[in-house]
């Protein structure tokens, strides 16, 4: 049974604090939809709440896997599938645009047990790219494929094609108009491309939505997945950290599962994921702590982003260092907490 | 002045010893040109100091680089273009073809006192991928390009572009066509795809000849590139870990630089050279014993590969679990080995 903690959703602040080592709860999944500038005072109440059904069904679905006994892999495939079917996350339908108006998704998934893993980068017309990236590490011998040729290998194993159309939406579309507009009037400012193209491509306002789920089933076994549009007007077949395995999604049943989101370029460099799993491998560290130590890292290189991390034992942790970050959790008894701000 | 030890190349036996935490000399550049079933019996003379020569020349050029005050960065820069433009090993030209019969290149770069990084990958017309990755990092927000995307930004930054042609080697090109027909022999035997995939497609003998580079200048900054034509026979724009920011390629002042070479995908699902980095700064284990520990898991996993790793203090590592590894290093005076089996 489901037990709702709205409350939770509107006035927690932080309740996933950096060094909470103890915790009484037992988590088995949590997602995110997303970090950046989540303010409270640019939200309408009900683009609050639609944000907030939204993770809860994200939330319920995974849940109901998990308590069937199912997989915690079938179980983050679920619930990121019903955020890149929902419009109002930067994943699947309602991705974001490139420079050139085209929607280009990238998505990666991986299991704790063998190991294993499966992305795909730049995918424009596959409907769910986490379910391509899962056909991709169990019925492939590889991990990463990229462009048409991972849509080729997508349309083959039977995964079902849209047509390019189906990802966009008007508000997205008009978040295009915006970037290259701002882009010309830098432009005009400032002739050097170089400029240009960092100040103007890669705003900052542009670049949240990714969603992602970590899983941890009945068995004990961990999972991870991680599914995005990008970053608004990017160009040159720009790939980001959440296809790449180390750097936006990483699942170890010895450490934990990890999805991350934010300003992708950072988490590459930094192998965010990877490095959590290694500082509580290595220096025994909590969720939380680990995901602090990366963060922080992250911003003295003038990054920003959040993590969402679960271990064997249901030790949650969902940190960020921006405004704010779409999230929710539901624990072994069903109890869901979704929160959207700071 | 470069002193060559060329009964080093010849009768070496893996001296560069797993555990082998005291170490006289200061190595400040090393590289290899891939790991695989290299075997003195099925080696003619002629080929051997073939490898031996353009493993020497790779060094010799990196060295003199280092040694005139130049950045580690283009120390390996130097190196790797080297390796690229030289038909013997699969980088540049010289690449193994695809599925489809064509080279699609992945590379990509890392300075250890930024964390700036960049990468390239599944190009076909960039004369030396390497030099794209460095652009990509040097002059874009973003570290990882692909495709014609990364394609048109390498042009529009005026590197040096040529016809798919230029790549082609008839050794490789014979090398695609023993490897469909074995694909097509198990077809016959066969007619599981996934298993003929599996087996037809990355053939283990067709695997190796990634080229990479780690150096070392005045400065005290380190320096990591790697490229590859990935592995004949590849399909559906298959990514591995050498573009791939924390698997193929990773360096960090703090810790080491590090160019791994080998199965791709389970360097990719281990972050393989991150998880030396973090083996280093972690649990200050020498480049050697971190390197061992990561090859072991990889080995346990069903993978094979090498890598090469050396820290700020001239600490350097070559280590490989495959029957051999093309590779070379420099010490500080100018001192080249040369070793190409175990």
């Amino acid at each position: 049974m489901i037990r709702f903690i709205q409350t939770a959703a509107i006035i927690c602040t932080c309740f996933y604090t950096i060094g909470a080592e103890a915790q009484s709860k037992k988590y088995i999944l949590a997602v995110h939809g997303g970090a950046g500038t989540i303010l409270k005072s640019s939200m309408s109440p009900e683009k609050e709440q639609a944000y907030i059904q939204a993770i809860t069904r994200a939330l319920t679905a995974g849940y109901a896997v998990l308590k069937e006994g199912g997989s915690s892999l079938d179980a983050v495939e679920t619930s990121v599938k019903i955020m890149e079917d929902d419009s109002l996350f930067n994943a699947g339908k309602g991705a974001v645009f490139t420079h050139e108006g085209r929607n280009e998704l990238d998505a990666s998934i991986m299991e704790g047990r063998t190991l294993q893993a499966g992305s795909v980068a730049g995918v424009t017309i596959i409907k769910n790219p986490i379910s391509a990236a899962r056909t991709v590490m169990e019925q492939s011998p590889h991990v990463m494929l990229a462009g048409q040729g991972a849509e080729d290998f997508a349309r083959e194993r039977g995964l079902t094609m849209v047509d390019p159309r189906y990802f966009r939406t008007e508000g997205r579309w008009q978040g295009l108009q915006r970037a290259l507009k701002e882009d010309s009037v830098k432009a005009v400012l400032d002739h050097d491309g170089k400029t240009l193209w960092k100040d103007g491509t890669v705003n900052a306002d542009y670049k949240f939505g990714t969603v992602g789920c970590v899983a941890l089933d009945k068995s004990g076994n961990l999972a991870a997945a991680t599914s995005t549009g990008g970053v608004t007007n990017k160009k040159y077949g720009r790939i980001g950290d959440s296809p790449i395995i180390g750097a936006g999604t990483y699942c170890d049943n010895n450490t934990a599962a990890v999805s991350c989101t934010g300003w992708g370029e950072f988490f590459i460099r930094t192998a965010a994921a990877k490095t959590i799993a290694d500082l509580m491998e290595y220096k025994n560290y909590s969720p939380a702590k680990a995901s602090a130590e990366v963060l922080n890292k992250l911003k003295k290189m003038g990054g920003s982003g959040g993590v969402i991390v679960l271990d064997r034992k249901g030790n949650m942790a969902m940190l960020f260092n921006t405004e704010g970050m779409y999230r929710g959790a539901v624990t072994e008894d069903g109890e869901i907490e979704v929160s959207l701000y700071r």
